[in-house]
């Protein structure tokens, strides 16, 4: 079943590589079909180079596997909160990319620092709370989406405004109508964390501190991308 | 029509990906006849694997499409004007190299600080000022053009001297003869805006704050390779 | 003899290759046939791309080549005693891979600062101390392995929990069931490395000093993947 | 004329791209016949990719071009007095790699932090005193590697002991027996260069003052690599 959807789950996987951010098993997309109320995802710890399309796993929306012979992702109840709380996605991807994550380990947001960042999310990309310990040993990952739908919700940000959220100590969700959006999601995610850090250090090797692009700049850039009468591309 | 700038301009834009540059589709490049008043460019939002040198499209210097399928791209506007401003430029790149676009998004010049740097520029790079709300909403792209010749024009830089410039908060445009050379000076850029800021943290380390190059290696280096009597090279 | 052991170990010293942890010859991986009481290690100096299986070194436990044309890798008596001293390893890399080098440099632990440390050690990976000129000018390379020994004692770290180690002024050795594992895990050890440090840098760029995983999440971790109870993956 | 020579020089050349040190024309490497008292050389400005070895340019110690149709290296005055000074390297190598570059444009010596380094040379890698005015708008290539063999002997360094210098705000040279080796080991002092860097900043993350390799060490590592009693690799 859903044979297309798993060619396109193993493909966008296959992106994560391409792109260099994962290096051996160390990351997942996932893709769903909203009428059917089933998403497929990789299977947990095996190599990409080693995998099928046949190897993708098939979940419903209740954490059940309908198909595959594999394990699917340990992360799968994560994706699936994200499917439940953020209605407009189609796909999830999940790396340990090494800016990402190291804006995740410090516990900070990415801001908003130019516009290859207003083209990609609408202001900073949050960073969640921590997890308690009766989180972590609890249903971890599946507290792992709480959290995240929790933090989007408390500070009003639209899912569809920012494809991307980081997990306090851990890494980088990204998210976008399919499974190869959200890939290109983490590859941009991953190139902003970047700049940000390189950004905030020349500016402090000459103590300047007045950092952080304009409102209306922001405001542009997302908008001519992504706004109602956006002009990049080639049209809807 | 001009299918041999085409082919030029299309060859340019592969080189961005070559040198590694972009990734998705951030960057484009130009090149222009000026015989003929007409310049081509790339398509808006057209993945660089997938385009052929039919799909770049031709531009008058009113901004009038004069021939091609696709939306041109929409930083068009920026590289008409930079081609009606700086006459003697030929080919035009714009990138989000992340070197480069650190430092524009920390509003610094990159300062000239050894003979890589004035092998390509006679002083440092400038950034812009911002762009205000105004020309923001107004007429961006258009005006981005407009503050790049202002800079140059207030500091009297001759842009045959400094093939670069740093837009405020958003990223490099650079430039040559042809679409060719401004691809290898966006290469250069990004090599200079690292090593300027590997070259300011080395210093810090150890409180060494006498640190740019000294006026007559400056004027030396860059007249050897680009003066009257350059003899890098097989001459002219 | 050992023709399927040479092949294994060949095949993780490409993989140091492959995984971008060395260039030149800065790197060597061994495995070892319990039973037989013998190992397998690269021979010393030799180019990656230049050497077959055949010419991969048979060593015995009390140091003597048992077979092979060439001199085994400098390192060797270091291999020697960490077979000797940690009873349940079955392979061992060393690299001089930038990162894992530039801790061991600066003499500190790698401090666990996020998920992806806590999937691979349950802790600080430790530096050693340094070696003193006696112990330099002796027996240097079954000292090294001595003092690594003496760190995991005196700290009461199970080489099993943190499969690698800094020396101090030198580099990292990882080690694993066998000696693809152990070539995975000098990959792992680079990429904390370098996480480390930008975790480090981008919590001092807005004066955070609250960072470090929690313990909680630190065993979660490392349990799902390497505990009793393990769920990471496809199973044992 | 020398054939074998040109070869063994465009092949050195070619090393300077696969071991990433130079973009588009940024280093020239040579090699020295001391018998017949020639030295051959890359042509100025021409495309790694483009030229053969019949493209090579054979010089005198006098700086005579003896066989070639294009110009030599604009550096090749620097390749030249350091022949004559340093009577055994038979090999000179010359790049902007990017760390090396910004040791020198900062102005600072590479200390020696580990064994890295220890393996390479015996000692810091020296940064040269800045030209004069007037030895730049002189013979500014000769005055160059005067200024290189003038550091030398200041500071009574051996050649042999270091092969590699930074020239002040400029970048690296580098020597060998032959080019092939002047080659790697300007690839080895990009990567010291790049963890000296790393070290230092690491070691400033957490206030540690006390880095730098023992002496003992770095006269060990040197001397099992380079020493009379030498015992790394296959033997002489």
């Amino acid at each position: 079943m859903l044979e297309e959807l798993k060619k396109k789950v193993y493909e966008a996987n296959l992106k994560l590589v391409e792109y260099n951010l994962v290096v051996l098993t160390w990351g997942n997309a996932s893709e769903i079909d909203r009428k059917k109320g089933l998403f497929v995802i990789k299977p947990s710890g095996v190599a990409y180079d080693k995998m099928t399309p046949d190897d993708m796993v098939v979940m419903d929306l209740e954490g059940n596997k309908v198909e595959g012979e594999l394990n699917p992702s340990s992360d799968t109840p994560t994706h699936l909160e994200l499917y439940r709380r953020f209605k407009d996605i189609g796909g999830i991807v999940h790396t340990h990319s090494p800016w990402a994550c190291s804006w995740a380990q410090a516990g900070r947001d990415v801001p908003a620092y130019g516009t290859t960042h207003a083209d990609f999310a609408n202001g900073a990309v949050p960073c969640t709370r921590g997890l308690t310990s009766d989180e972590v040993y609890g249903e971890y990952e599946l507290n792992t989406g709480k959290v995240i739908a929790e933090e989007f919700e408390k500070r009003g940000i639209k899912p569809a405004e920012c494809p991307a959220v980081l997990v306090h100590r851990h890494g980088p969700f990204t998210w976008g109508k399919d499974a190869a959006k959200a890939a290109e999601n983490a590859l941009i995610l991953e190139e902003v964390s970047k700049m940000a850090y390189q950004t905030e250090s020349v500016a402090a090797l000459s103590d300047k501190s007045d950092i952080g692009i304009e409102d209306y700049l922001l405001d542009k850039h997302y908008q001519r991308k992504h706004g109602k009468n956006a002009y990049y591309g080639q049209g809807k």
